[in-house]
């Protein structure tokens, strides 16, 4: 199922305060926020809880990444896993856990026969160039450092952000933009999306609000406000 | 929860063939032949299916792998998060996805704290008895080369087998022994189990099969009989 | 120092046929057959004989690899180490040593930097597209089952390498093409040039001739008849 | 050739200001130090350098890293090489450069037949225990928290490496304790081989020392009191 824009997305990463009944908790409030509010989240579980979140939410989700099935080993998760298990994108190349150059090429393409919705991460606009010749469903540019920061590009330099959405909207307007790295407060939110991107998201924001709820409300409105 | 030996462990590795639905189905066969001939089965499914199979079926579930909290990134699955979706052990150091020196020894302990049994393998003596310091809860002997094989250990060396499990007996009784790495007919389970391992297991000979039931059933009696 | 085209690389992998005095003697040959036939080569010495290569002989020299200054740790060879070592080429993205999708756009700017020519090396037309777009002087165009293999491209579909050299033209003419992969007789390189590319090499054809200097003498009579 | 003890090891590291000439000339800067001292000195150049330090000076010479030759693939270097370059030992499993579990048994093996002398590091009693099991001719006890850090174990805890140097003697009595990792004055040079260690070193504190030869003359006149 292909994703819907504008969202937010709220990713789990790997801590182990979002895992197995924490992530699902967690996933049914921001499902609730969602109802309340009627702004867009997506989620990227744990792997091992990918199922559990799509069985008991309604809510689109993203895996935080996936093996080519040529290239798996023991322990490994296969796109055509994590597409069973209920995923409806996969993260390529996240800065966390980068892709070598040949896989980004056959990663899309994999999303592309699954029916998975391919969102591939680049920390450059050089990288972002070379990656729209892959024809991605979605760009997420975020620099590593900007990771669980407090003075990401969106504080720092929207402007380059704005640069970065012309240059897709130039070179090949189907692909969407989102924008991850630093984003704290709804103010940053706001911010991301006045600079034109599709979507943006937040982890270790999210995970570390004292009011869950009332943080993810604030993203909400913001992302409302935006979109309007 | 322990596992209890003697076991036949199946290990559904990477293949699409044993992705989510067509996954359970599997093991649901494997636990219908446990509960026709009494013969111990544990299984090893997908990282997306653990909890799947963990849920559905009361199996032994072994995770193919996991990662220490401290070196978790996107993607990544914790220790933590396996044991949340209901692993009972977790291989560390696989063949198919080598561990560092300094991970073996941490990994042992994690599981430790976790109640997770802990599955060394190892792919020589000499590597046998440097894990043996870290006190696993079991040790899998299995070269890389004999996987898939037709000629395994077992069939060619059975002696170097014997003097493992001897080797271990000597030096950390409490310690179990698992052998894996080309065991594709019944005759090659007895044959494991007349070397003195307490548990043995197969990947590609069990999904290959033409008749599962059947072929689990072999397996089966052959365990019976050598633990007799 | 620019490499010049055409030219034909013998690539010393990591054989310990080709350590110290033996690749030194080898590279030897190989520039004597070069004064001899008029033939321009090119070598990749073995890293620890990069320099011994450089300072002993008057060949053109590629690194195998190298590494970028900020993700170097204990035991990396960073691309100021391999400029000094007297290398006037770089491979990028070897698929026996590929590099993330983030490091080729930086390894060819660090090339750019220290005078190094960069040669990218890619699997696919797909993949050779996305590089073009980071301006490499050279793409490598190499499918890593071709290597070793007596049914490379070359052989099996010249068609696909002359469609590679026409995109090159097409989208970056200032780009030279080099093929390799499954080259090992004089009809091979021939046939890669008659494809239209701008060098072509070898590694193990190369070391495994039972008369190394009349395999070489061989080669370059087909470079230089290819390029009349 | 086998190293001798005590002696202080410089590791030259991956950094720009140890490549080719620079490293030369810091090599003949320890060289003049130690002939006019009499403190024994021990350098781990960059592995393009090897040969050319090892050449030049007189220096006893450790590889960074080496690479099996089973597993070695474009630009990797091999026991074979750093042995032919002139490399007298090797670390193994560098805490920034980690080998599997596997691969340090096999690297040791390695080392002992090509005469290299093998240095395995480990970061802990317990890893320092399963390595013993491999007899290699020495320990290095580092944590990686203490590299290039003004708080080092030697600093912190000096107990736990004299502990360290005990349960060697123990348990292998032939197998040397070398300590590094935070060593950065005379002082911490004393503190070290107060606790019974063969050999010490340091990386950052010796490259980054304003004057280089007076930093170097104050630990070899510390090395020298503590081994009278």
């Amino acid at each position: 199922m292909a994703l819907e824009y504008p969202h937010f997305l709220i990713n789990f990463k790997t801590s182990t305060a979002t895992v197995g009944e924490d992530g699902l908790a967690f996933a049914r409030t921001i499902e609730r926020v969602r109802d309340d509010t009627g702004c867009r989240f997506v989620v990227a579980p744990q792997l091992t809880d990918l199922r559990l979140v799509a069985d008991r939410t309604s809510l689109p989700i993203v895996a935080q990444s996936a093996t080519l099935a040529d290239d798996a080993v023991m322990g490994a998760t296969t796109y055509e896993a994590v597409a069973a298990a209920g995923a409806d994108a996969v993260f390529i190349n996240h800065p966390q856990n980068e892709a070598t150059f040949a896989d980004v090429a056959r990663a899309v393409d994999r999303c592309d026969d699954l029916g998975l919705e391919s969102i591939v991460c680049v920390t450059s606009h050089e990288q972002g160039r070379a990656a729209l010749t892959f024809d991605p469903d979605c760009l997420l540019f975020e620099r590593p450092d900007d990771i669980a920061s407090e003075s990401g590009l969106v504080r720092t330099h929207p402007e380059r952000i704005a640069a970065f959405v012309n240059m897709v909207a130039t070179q090949n307007p189907r692909t969407s933009v989102f924008v991850g790295g630093g984003i704290r407060t709804a103010e940053d939110v706001e911010r991301a999306f006045s600079c034109g991107v599709d979507a943006a998201g937040a982890a270790s924001a999210a995970l570390e609000a004292t009011d869950r709820a009332a943080w993810l409300q604030s993203v909400a409105r913001a992302v409302l406000d935006a979109s309007e």
